[in-house]
């Protein structure tokens, strides 16, 4: 396809969308924020253009908006609009949405509106809420382009299996949100649909490959988005624009039916779950998807029911804290989130033993090798189908998987017999904690950064994160807001010392706190293979523990 | 390694093997069966070299057993040194241990004593129960062999999770058992401990690759034994010999630390799963072990407990029926013990409906690729090792897998990416039968042999067989007695046809039912994934049903 051609295809894909908003909707010149306005956060307050009722629906959490829903006092009808306005506004300033469909989403909420009139009761357990979607999952008769030049303009022939399941219990699909091409990157930018910004300071950026959802939640365009993440892609955007999310043991979620890069490559797997403004969100979306039994249609999908028993913690818990992972440590926002979390854990009477996550530098390895095990045959088939030009740090990537060799199975199946044994190694380190936490438990979970620093600027790049563990191990991972970038506070002290070179570039990279003015910073905690309840339990808690301090 | 070395060494552990059992149990000259007394399964009435108290001890299930320790009628000892002494006598007439270790676990039972003795409880759900293992399963300080003359002498270093649980439970390992160099075989045969034969007739085998258990068990030689399962190597054995097994889904039953071929081969899962003489027992070892948590120990096992809840069945039951799979037909007494367990079935007023997994053939396709994908090129590393000669079937193996271009890793993610679709359209194929069950539900399980013939001849291979689809599916599967070859009703009749090359070829090869006599006649039923408990709870209405009829 030659360059104008490619271009076509994305000015067309964009003039499109841009024609799903209504005009009403439509940011007047005036009104439009400058360039130089770096933030957009309040802009649907400061603007007028959504009524005080539409700011106190956007602004609630999708546990809030179910009940209200539920009880009557609002109308699906009511929050999709008012949502859908909110979302529209966020794309004109953020531009984090992919495909638009408010039409289709109006005539689902009037059909529940009318059931609910009718019946005297909710569909089910998210009756009426409105979701969105990262653009992988199928939404029959739109797009899933995944940013992809090639794959535009083929509407899906049927929906995902989540999209199916999370309509069966109610919620109303009505956008889905951007990504980077090739979905392994950190950041969200392609040339379909362009690049997300992060409304708190749009020179930053919201992460990848999840990052039109943290734009479009963190902006509350959107109550509950679905991500995925094979190698942070959930925990890295949520991270840098504080919000809650869950990156399940594979098995959990859902992922049939979802298009994606890597088809087939099952070593190490990308599961789907929750990107959201609430713990109680997090378990809403969790326990409503599980009571729809999604193993009677996904044979992947793990026969465990929610099981509440496991959300009631014990009184007192202990934490693992891993600051870095014994080459690289949290740069300064970073490490005051962890110090913050460690005192207010600890003024709560829980505990806290030092726990540093050196295997991740082996998982690191092994996942990367994972990746490119094809030596990048794959990536070459889907972008050669264009020849669009790719960002240069997936060229880079690209051009560095072709330049790997392929691995033989033989040593793939080497490298995963690698993984088989640092799953065993990581848990029996895990199980021996017992002896030291007090608890006469292991540590319940580990608190890490996702990533050694908060949210970068635009074609900044990664130079180090910490997102291989999880997905590696296969370990239930949440993540949650503890602060802001304190540009006083955030400094790197004046007797810093780099613990390796690549504790020095990666301090470098962050530099000084003006660099991520205004970003948010969370944490993750990580469990054992399948512990989504206590994952989101521990997350409430902590949370709690947060506030109180 | 020349041949006279290699030989040496499978006469050295001959040696150390006969070492190992005590003179008393020695069969004398004059007691010994002829070689042309082929059925010696009564040998141990007959020859008087068991009291009537060994008789009852052996004879009865892994279920009583524990039970009557339990109540303090039997010792361990007393059930351990009758169970060795059964075993020494198998291992004369038909060749089925590797490793005996009779004195270790005569120390454990004797340990078990005194705890019972002192607190007046057993020590765990398994307390006294001798159990075997299949030569794959790592004893601390025994060999694990694995039939290969370069893995001699070489003893574990430590116990496999399922040893150390089932141990902590209460079990008693006192032997392992044999099988075929590879695994990768119907029967099981290597030049270290040579041949298994079948107790019932001694010409016909077992089968493999856990051909070992299944002689040593139908023997009443064990109560349960641990086998495994990539493609059949758990159910053939267990249908050729009456047993009942459980191939479980994968993460259900531990497999970590055990010795394996194709080590990090993860596309298609070899599975532990139990094999005894009763469903009780099945239900004891599984319930037993889930009782341990095997996730606090082993990162791949699923965090499930023994769900006694999907043990209760529904009152009317629908079945699938497979006769075949579309290219292959049952052999004549196959095809009866079908006929049979469906007439008992009806007869207690359960629903049968056709089902014919011709995904089968698929199914076959793919695992086989999955086996190969190496281009054999871990087989030719572990064997030539040693450079001992392996039996033409694995030679012919081992040549095919050699010829096979190994796949690259792409074409791996590809056919990785077949069995997910097939999954799915599996799965979609089973949930649809519900409209045709009268029941409201799909059908509850699929009833269809394992293997097209009942036991066979050695060295006679397998022309056909139906073990692909539960491993590369990973669906429960649960192994069943029914019947016994019938000289006169297992007859193909004269107007038989076949319905491909294929069926036509199996048939000519099970030929008639002199060439499989006095053989036993086992069915399979499949159900979906993680269904463990229904599918214990289904064998045992089937046994229920077809005793009653």
């Amino acid at each position: 396809m030659p360059e104008a051609d490619w271009k076509e295809v994305a000015v067309a894909k964009q003039a499109e969308r841009a024609s799903k908003i209504p005009k009403e909707w439509l940011i007047q010149p005036e009104l439009m924020p400058s360039e130089e306005t770096l933030d957009v956060q309040d802009f649907p307050h400061t603007s007028g253009l959504l009524t005080p009722e539409e700011l106190e629906i956007t602004e609630s959490t999708a546990s809030t908006v179910v009940a209200k829903i539920a009880s009557g006092e609002w109308t699906s009808v009511q929050v999709l609009l008012a949502t859908c306005k909110r979302a529209a506004i966020a794309q004109q300033l953020i531009n984090c949405l992919t495909e638009i469909y408010f039409d289709k989403a109006l005539s689902r909420a009037k059909e529940l509106d009318e059931y609910f009139k009718k019946e005297g009761k909710v569909i089910g357990p998210l009756h009426g809420l409105p979701i969105s979607f990262k653009d992988q999952f199928n939404l029959k008769g739109v797009d899933t382009s995944v940013g992809y030049i090639a794959w535009c303009n083929k509407p899906a022939s049927e929906d995902s299996t989540i999209v199916h399941l999370l309509v069966k219990a109610g919620a109303v699909p009505f956008v889905k949100t951007n990504i980077p091409a090739t979905l392994m990157m950190g950041e969200s930018v392609n040339n379909v649909f362009g690049r997300t910004r992060n409304p708190r300071n749009r020179d930053l950026t919201t992460g990848g490959s999840s990052g039109g959802e943290s734009a479009l939640i963190s902006f509350r365009g959107s109550f509950i988005g679905v991500g995925t993440d094979i190698g942070g892609s959930i925990r890295h955007p949520c991270s840098f624009t504080g919000l809650y999310g869950l990156r399940p043991s594979h098995g959990r979620v859902s992922y049939q039916k979802v298009a994606n890069t890597f088809l087939g490559q099952e070593a190490v797997r990308s599961c789907a779950g929750p990107m959201c403004r609430s713990v109680d969100d997090i378990k809403l979306f969790m326990k409503s998807l599980a009571a729809q039994k999604p193993w009677l249609y996904d044979p992947q999908s793990v026969p465990l029911p929610w099981r509440e028993e496991l959300e009631v913690l014990p009184e007192k818990l202990c934490f693992g804290f891993g600051m870095g992972d014994g080459r690289v440590m949290p740069t300064p926002p970073l490490k005051r989130a962890m110090e913050m979390t460690k005192a207010a854990l600890l003024a709560a009477g829980h505990g806290v033993i030092e726990f540093i996550p050196t295997e991740h530098i082996e998982a690191a390895d092994i996942i990367y090798k994972m990746w490119s095990a094809d030596g990048g045959e794959e990536f070459q088939r889907d972008t050669d189908a264009s020849r669009e030009p790719l960002h240069p740090q997936l060229e880079s990537w690209l051009g560095h998987s072709a330049n790997v060799k392929p691995m033989t199975v033989f040593e793939t199946w080497q490298n995963q017999q690698r993984r088989a044994t640092l799953q065993t190694k990581w848990l029996e380190r895990w199980q021996a904690t017992k002896e030291l936490t007090g608890t006469g438990r292991p540590i319940d979970g580990l608190i890490m950064p996702s990533t050694p620093f908060p949210a970068i600027r635009h074609d900044g790049g990664y130079p180090h994160h910490w997102g291989a563990l999880s997905p590696l191990l296969d370990l239930t991972t949440g993540v949650f807001p503890v602060t802001k970038v304190d540009l006083e506070k955030d400094v790197v002290p004046a007797d810093w010392k780099p613990i390796s070179e690549l504790d020095e570039k990666v301090t470098k990279y962050y530099g000084n706190p003006k660099n991520h003015e205004n970003a948010l910073v969370g944490l993750a905690v990580i469990a054992r293979r399948l512990e989504e309840e206590k994952v989101a339990a521990m997350m409430g808690e902590i949370t709690k523990c947060l506030q109180a301090s």
